[in-house]
């Protein structure tokens, strides 16, 4: 196992699109150390379950100090999370947080996801300058035919050498270009002016924490809709993740497949836009 | 008065450059309404200045029932909000609100407004289809250049070309375009497809509601660095409408000219990044 | 009509149970300005509601540049926020608020209310010294029993005994008491100490701003559930208000009574705690 | 090492005053776990610390790619976090969490700590019931004074015994008391009635998550103002914990005594209040 997935196929080699599409590398988490003193079954409290599992279940129990565990249905971790989940008592879902390091993010993708408010977020900046170039995200709608994948290609590198044409002037020391611009920016100016014209396709990277219930109003919003292909498979990657990190804070998601091959997800715990 | 600011130029009639910037209206705001049992000098409480100035001052004497005004400095609004500014108990800012609604913003400006997360946004859907296909807003530094202009509007006319080609191949009933295509995709993912060939100087609409406190944290960080020409000029013209709804919580920003006839805004009390 | 609503019933004279109870009062609310520049059916784009309803209603067209009504069902401002809140967009809710100022609020209610993160709150600060001593709000299962009243009457009065004994030690310039003190505070960390024996009973004075969404929350969590009769109380008061507000974006909530006279409020598009 | 820190002083033995002032348990943390295809010296990209600190340094080379370390001031991650204080890049920080597991908070105090808005918080439920009676957080500064803490004892003494009088009326089934009440409320609606007499000084178990940047806050507000001793205390004993668990994130703090033996902490780069 490598630690990384791949939300979409792979581009072909020599090309300007470089970004076979967003990687999801689980980066951070949050992890579980009982507290000497809580008393359990023998000695210090504990439970069947690790990490951000196990630090929800705690929480949980903390605002009864129920450490004891009478009721069968939830003597175990994955029973008392369930419970959780069914009477909606999210908050305890708080306490675990992930942290996701996704690279080959489009643009069009990434505004979608740094609009969710209860994630943190860091971006590549616009200031970081790939030397080859500005990376490109395929569309898997496109990638799949031809045609449009020839015209896709056209026009991509159309971009890009509008690009480096606007750089070259605007930042002649930067690029390399002709001294003696009329109206000399910073660097910093002249990128964002010659950004105007790449395309939303261009990728960048993101590195995303949020805790288990925003991750799962995230999944819940982006992973169902069969209408946004593109956020909706690297929501169902995430959740493949999040479903390894903390199987019964996320085991009410099941991911089936469309006809167009592409994967979704849905719980019937989610109900609400 | 027209009620609509502009913060930048305008494009040349016929060109597909169509957007002459984002357009800056104020639609929504705080109105104060003071209640009846709360004494003042003569009757019902009040104060010297309207709206969300006067819900500030009332929330902040609120905090200490200080209904009568012994301090001669702090007697009238401006003077109360001064101090509330220069003591840093910005709370009080957070009970009024203002909305804009703002066109012609590009892509890559309105990524860094939703990221404030103290805003509410709604934005124009993508599924949103002008019927004389994308509007473009042309960065100043380009527009001012008649050889960057003609190498810019080559690039956005490319851009729109792609767009209408792939679409006509994913979306054939939508765009009229030819049958039997290999892959049908839904309207709206056929337009998610296509749209990854837009520029990031595509134009969207905003509706943008923040409370005070998080309109000069937005004016603090987005006003002040002279290197981010598009959102500058955007966050100077919306603090020149809250300066005129409210003038005594944002009299502390002082706007300046920059040699290169851009404006800038800065306040000494502003201190974080 | 006096503008004041009265959560719970009123205390008698001339004793130390002074706040008969929350009192509820429409401080501030959003007001719509519709934007000269967007076409209506005759001229500027208006619509049938005020305020807080028609902007939202802005917001949820500006997705869309809808602003002709084609479809009948949503021609007006009431069929188009019930469609709305049918589908749960409620994201355009967001941009509008309203602020109450809540007096008489106990503080095992204030406690309950700040802990909605969406909220903007300002509250009587513990600084704030009332000249007659804390004053208490009584439960009204407490109330309605002269046994318990009697009883509820003597705990406080002892509380009240003891905080002033506390206080002249620690405090003796301020509470005018003896001298000569061992531990000498400063007035605020005096008043703290000596704070700690007062009831939860006590009374406290709140602002609070909420976006529609948050308070249709709010609601939602607290006006619901019949175990919880002292907030539960204060947000039936606080939906009547908005409800007269603004109608539209609070239509589907019902107010009922239950069989012990209070009342209770619900909606069908509730559905998550 | 117990693993338990305790913010204060304790109580006698054999009195109702049992919480011993608030203990703080650290429960949960971030962990980061580096990607493997992530460019290091040699192999995978690492640092020379773990933990949050590690996951904060990650994010923020990530917005620039910056993965080796050219400069030697930020070469380390010591000198890396030192470099992200000085200019305010704390939404790196966000990336990191710590969740602590606090007891014997007195109710007054979990109410400033619970309007943090950035915390997630998990509270012991009012309707669990200790059987031995509430507990009981007496002020140090109260404890400090023999007449003044049989003064509190006699208080909250009277107070108890309020509360069991109230309860045994409006819940004999629950409390054991006399049947035939006139009244009769469900448990938790009794309990909420009797709890009005509680004194502030009750004490209540929080479990509370914040990231890195939100502790910051806390404890820039809360362990820097003399003037607030119960929160001060217990900020400062989490301010002590943090720095152990992620030593580079909070390394600009600085703990030193007040004359009257509390502590207080501060930092030259905490600014605004």
């Amino acid at each position: 196992m490598t630690g990384v997935s791949e939300a979409v196929g792979s581009a072909g080699a020599g090309e300007r699109v470089t970004a076979p599409g967003p990687r999801v590398r689980l980066v951070g988490h949050s992890v579980f150390t009982p507290p000497v003193d809580v008393p359990g079954f023998e000695g210090t409290w504990t439970t069947d379950a690790a990490d951000g599992d196990a630090l929800a279940e705690f929480a949980g129990r903390a605002c009864y100090r129920s450490w004891s565990r009478p009721i069968p249905e939830t003597a175990d971790n994955a029973g008392y999370l369930d419970h959780i989940l069914q009477v909606g008592h999210l908050a305890v879902l708080e306490h675990s947080t992930a942290t996701f390091y996704l690279t080959g993010v489009p643009l069009s993708v990434a505004a979608e996801v740094v609009r969710h408010r209860h994630f943190s977020v860091s971006q590549l900046s616009p200031r970081h300058q790939a030397e080859a170039g500005p990376e490109i995200v395929e569309p898997a709608a496109v990638a799949a035919d031809p045609g449009l994948h020839a015209r896709f290609q056209q026009a991509v590198d159309d971009a890009a050498a509008a690009y480096a044409a606007l750089l070259e002037v605007l930042d002649p020391a930067g690029a390399g270009g002709r001294p003696g611009v009329r109206n000399p920016l910073s660097g910093k100016q002249a990128r964002e002016a010659a950004r105007s014209v790449l395309p939303l396709a261009t990728a960048t990277d993101l590195v995303v924490t949020g805790n288990y219930r925003s991750w799962r109003h995230f999944v819940g919003m982006r992973a169902t809709d069969p209408a946004d292909v593109a956020i909706r498979t690297l929501a169902v990657t995430i959740l493949r993740e999040l479903q390894q990190l903390a199987p019964h804070s996320f085991a009410d998601f099941r991911i089936s497949a469309l006809p167009d091959g592409t994967a979704l997800a849905a719980s019937p715990l989610v109900r609400d836009a």
